[in-house]
């Protein structure tokens, strides 16, 4: 049985506010369920179309299409709603790259960030305290079930970074290119500034290096790239190395 | 003046068929206007909350800040609302490499990848007839003002590759690693599958080469990258050889 205040918490969940509050959050589609459900998150309740998909899950309740329109953010909701645990708090591992993002606000970008990172094998992201939370719905759907294996982390970056020993290596638009830039990527923190107002200088003062993304033939335009194809090509210039 | 039929018409905008039928689309935000105003785009009409900031245009319209929330497309609307003539047939550019799409739906998608186009260079992407269309407010928004500089052409993809002599190459989950690819890439047509569903076996029928971005030490997740991340990553492989 879901009773209409049920409707009404989980359509809260779209706030990051009432996540808090009520510690859980929400995933969509059938993958991304199998995903958290294979991982340390731990489930609290589904709601399926079908329970016969996930006949092994046993909090789960049957609902009709018409309640499955009503609980999902989709447009096109697909037979499953999971509520799970939230789980902000996993260690972070220095030993590896670390990537660092600076007051990232748009949902779907950070989605295909964590998505990205995992593709290239990074295991932690920090973020700052007033970037996007990624237990959001659209960041949940944008990473494809990366949100259940890489560690997502929010805290005062700048205090962070100054206290970190670790090589940090800014992204920005007059760094050295990166084609040619050859430090080891093994270990250190690669940050990214905010999209729109790009790195401040408190920021620079902090680092050991600055990197770019060369422009074709010193173009003029577009002013800048999107952060997460930024990242992605940043990403995928590291990992060619070790390959 | 503007009536209550002006603001019904600025908002059927939003759809691709009413922009088809009337033959414009909106631009929003001071910078990417100043673009389609250096571009061959024709400007229609400009709604402005402040006329001073582009006081040399004519066909301009002084509007209240509740109006202009009531035309924008945006949350937090910046000040102008312009629209534009519609411009979609270009000739094609087939001296230069050409990026291919095939059904791409996501408006901020689409806008990325023109956007990152333009950085690495690119004059003409080709979109298949069922592709969400480039003047779409979030497409526009999205590209940050790159769409009045390249070249967008909707058209029947596969007969189009049939019938084209430059080298074509598919980008896929199991093709030949983009680190050890060494072609030249100055010509020919790059194309992108669906991000949903994968590239058809049509399409790898009519290609010369399948390249790939591996992933880190074989990793089996996640599925897939994002398809503006793939396309950069891809580009500045392409970019690093001819730098």
């Amino acid at each position: 049985m879901v009773t209409k205040n049920d409707v009404k918490f989980i359509n809260s969940l779209k706030h990051k506010k009432y996540r808090q509050l009520n510690n859980c959050f929400i995933v969509e589609g059938k993958k991304s369920i199998i995903e958290f459900l294979k991982s340390d998150y731990q489930l609290i309740k589904l709601f399926s179309v079908d329970c016969s998909f996930f006949s092994k899950i046993k909090n789960q309740v049957k609902i009709e299409n018409s309640l499955l329109r009503k609980i999902s953010f989709l447009i096109n909701p697909d037979d499953h709603v999971a509520i799970f645990k939230l789980n902000y708090s996993k260690p972070i591992d220095n030993e590896n790259l670390i990537i660092a993002l600076d007051s990232i606000r748009d949902p779907g970008n950070l989605g295909t960030i964590i998505r990205t990172c995992e593709w290239f094998g990074i295991k932690d992201i920090i973020c700052s305290n007033d970037s996007v939370d990624c237990y959001g719905p659209k960041v949940i759907q944008s990473a494809m079930g990366s949100v259940s294996r890489v560690n997502i982390t929010y805290l005062d970056l700048i205090k962070y970074l100054k206290s970190s020993k670790s090589k940090k290596i800014i992204t920005s638009l007059n760094g050295e290119s990166i084609y040619k830039y050859d430090e080891s990527f093994d270990s250190g923190i690669l940050v990214f500034g905010n999209e729109a107002n790009g790195v401040s200088k408190e920021f620079f003062e902090l680092m050991d290096y600055n990197i770019s993304i060369p422009r074709f033939k010193n173009n003029k335009f577009p002013e800048s790239l999107n952060l997460a194809s930024s990242l992605g090509i940043i990403l995928s210039e590291i990992s060619r190395k070790s390959i």
